[in-house]
């Protein structure tokens, strides 16, 4: 518990009004989308950087954990306070977006921005910022460059390392550094911006982030391929990429999903479709998308898609949409508990994970259903479970375990998007080794020798 | 000097044929392109990543620097021993190519693989290597990494480390690690390989690198304007990107760059122009790229563009090239030294930084031509002097040091691509504030606690 006197000196920096530890604030901001529950000791709304200077720089004298937060919508518990302390909770205030540069096409944003709000706010001005994860409604910039979170577009742009360009942060010890220029090529002294990315909160805390945009692409084209298996449209998808198109977006549903999602909704979906994709490419003429488009259309024909129905406008293309939007809330009629991970395989790899994914399920007894950005090779996992029945949940655990075993023998990696945080830390040694673990911790230490930042994540 | 105890263990390790400390191998690896020269005390020639490790490990223990080498082509005097102790020359066997992997498209490479060799590999199978820095013919992709090398590509496709998914490395205590997987999505863990990427080796040896290759676009266009006044040009240049089209190259010569290639080579160029733009684009179909060379002839003539010029043919594209590729050889009508700088500003500051360099050339009484990358920012700025006179060059070396402080005034970074090394080392504080310059010390001194990796580097 944090002493009265700890709690008067944060009060004191902050003002009362943004210092609290009453039990409704501290319930609050205890929890995030993994759904356990942390109770941090205090709560504290920083007005600016030098707030946040302040604050870290008293915690770091006295040892008490600090936990940058900003929506709370990660999966793997990067915002939970495990070892108490205070929860610096940004978005009250440090929420704006604070320039959108045409001329040099770059925004600057405080964390708390929210994604899709900077999406609708550049794309006003007739720019782009394509790392659009599912959480986009409420997720902060923040967060995602402390996860370096990915999307649905990120085989063709990349993913949020791809745009963070410069950041100003604050260093356990109240330290203010800023790292990278606006600009795209910058390469004096280390690459401290691609350090802090992904670093999930435990090194410093980001106060100001620059990130690159691109002109927004005059038009989309979608489309849907009907396969008759996971190992086809696996298949479809690398190919496509190999015959010189890089769409925006390709993801895939199993039959699984296909059939809850049609159980939940009535669309009309081909139940007995062994798997789905949906492709969408994007241009700046006409021609060019067509191009990109009747290339797919041809690969996915030679790769067993059964029908190919190309979207003729904006409703044609949202009804294409809805089976993957309303994919991963359809599942539960497969059971109350879903256990979702975010693996990652190279892309021709993905045919071998799919059927292995099949028969863990089968050895389990669990229904996995999976969907995902196939472009990018980053699979979500479902092993539907039941909390509340411990035998039947220990066997989902093993499965679990069994997938990222799996993942890691195909070349690929623990978490495509969702980051380490708590929720995964148990398996950091299947993925590294002794070496590779105490590099991870010789960094954490020289930067935050007291462990003051998010202590007690990535295994560390 | 290294005692005959140190030199007969790197023997044993390396064998005698690839361990040196004569004369000829020591001056042989003395220099890189700064014409800086610093002897080594022994030359080693690790035959494999396990040579590499003992290397390491041995020196660690002694306390030997080292300094891995790849080309030596450098700018800025990275692979220089300034400390002594060995050079760790990889050039001799760490060079193969070890995959080209289709189906992810992604290249497996030792450090020591030419950058041209390897664009040159992958076209043949229909995908390409973006980042074509002028060194491309010799440079070395190890080298590229460390000092995350740029080109004239970048402004569509990014810098090297936009291409490294993946390394392994030996840590100065002689351990290996993995960084990286072979996909787009990766955030398990610290970003390690973003860490080491344009670290100048002075934090790990990178002995594998794994790089994301695109499919190759079918086609380019290529086009020159002439502009009245630089200043015309640089508007010209942002506002093409702003108008949508992201070209694969955007460079221009300024009126001391085009006089000096006229009067060198007599190929009828402009000599009164104030600049040449030079802009190529490409694509997959020819709708695409007369698209977008037809708005960026739009907006040329717009911004002051008196003629523009498409290439109809290949001979064409090579004319119009020709003055760029021949810009750098032909300066030194305007004196025997060339100080060469790679700043980089923000695009939308390039006019102001180009107008206050003219400035500064008057101020010091030196002729600065400048020609580079306007797509990126990047510019390379040749202050035209004589070492042999000193009051001349001390003039020159002032003039430097305010064209740097210009490019950090106007938010821009001492380096866009030739990394910091010795040669920009004293520049280092006008760039960085005590705390940043203290945090590239902690992460040094946290890998490398014994300084042996490229010590007296990047004014660490």
């Amino acid at each position: 518990m944090l002493s009265t006197n700890h709690f008067d000196a944060f009060s004191k920096i902050v003002g009362a009004d943004n210092c609290y530890a009453d039990q409704a604030h501290r319930q609050a901001y205890s929890y995030d989308a993994t759904r356990q529950s942390f109770l941090p000791d205090a709560v504290i709304f920083p007005r600016d950087e030098n707030d946040v200077r302040a604050v870290l720089s008293y915690a770091n004298q006295h040892k008490i954990p600090i936990v940058a937060r900003g929506a709370g919508s990660g999966f793997t518990g990067g915002s939970l306070s495990v070892e108490g302390g205070a929860i610096l909770a940004l978005e009250k205030y440090m929420n704006k977006i604070l320039e959108i540069d045409l001329e040099n096409m770059i925004a600057r944003v405080q964390p708390a921005v929210i994604n899709k709000d900077l999406q609708n706010a550049v794309e006003a001005e007739g720019l782009f910022y394509p790392p659009d994860p599912a959480s986009q409604d409420y997720s902060t910039i923040g967060g995602n460059v402390s996860e370096n979170a990915g999307g649905m577009r990120a085989a063709k742009y990349g993913i949020t390392k791809n745009f963070v360009l410069a950041l100003r942060a604050v260093l356990p010890n109240g330290e203010l550094i800023r790292a990278g220029k606006k600009t795209i090529k910058d390469v004096a002294g280390y690459n401290i911006v691609g350090l802090l990315t992904a670093s999930e909160g435990t090194l410093a805390v980001i106060t100001e982030i620059t990130l690159k945009l691109l002109p927004k692409p005059r038009m989309t084209l979608t489309a849907m391929g009907i396969f008759p298996s996971v190992s086809a449209a696996m298949n479809a998808t690398y190919r496509s990429f190999v015959n010189g198109v890089t769409p925006v977006a390709m993801e895939f549903l199993d039959n699984l999903t296909i059939r809850a999602v049609e159980n939940a909704y009535k669309k009309g979906l081909p139940t007995d479709a062994g798997a789905l994709l949906i492709v969408e490419v994007d241009g700046n003429i006409e021609a060019d998308i067509k191009w990109q488009i009747e290339t797919i259309e041809k690969v996915f024909k030679e790769n067993g898609c059964a029908a190919f129905f190309i979207a003729q406008n904006d409703m044609e293309r949202d009804a294409i949409w809805f089976a993957r939007r309303n994919a991963s809330q359809s599942l539960k009629v497969y059971g109350p508990t879903k256990l979702n991970e975010d693996i990652t395989v190279p892309r021709s790899a993905l045919p071998e994970l799919l059927s292995r994914i099949e028969a863990i399920g089968k050895k389990y007894d669990h229904q996995i259903p999976c969907f995902g950005h196939t472009g990018d090779g980053n699979v979500h996992v479902n092993v539907m479970t039941n909390r509340q029945d411990a035998v039947r949940y220990h066997n989902a655990e093993k499965a679990i375990r069994e997938i990222f075993e799996t993942a890691i023998e195909l070349e690929g990696t623990l978490s495509g998007e969702h980051g380490i945080g708590v929720s995964k830390a148990p398996f950091m040694q299947l993925a590294f080794s002794p070496s590779e673990m105490n590099l991870f911790r010789t960094i954490k230490n020289a930067l935050d020798p007291n462990n003051i930042l998010n202590p007690s994540k990535m295994g560390l």
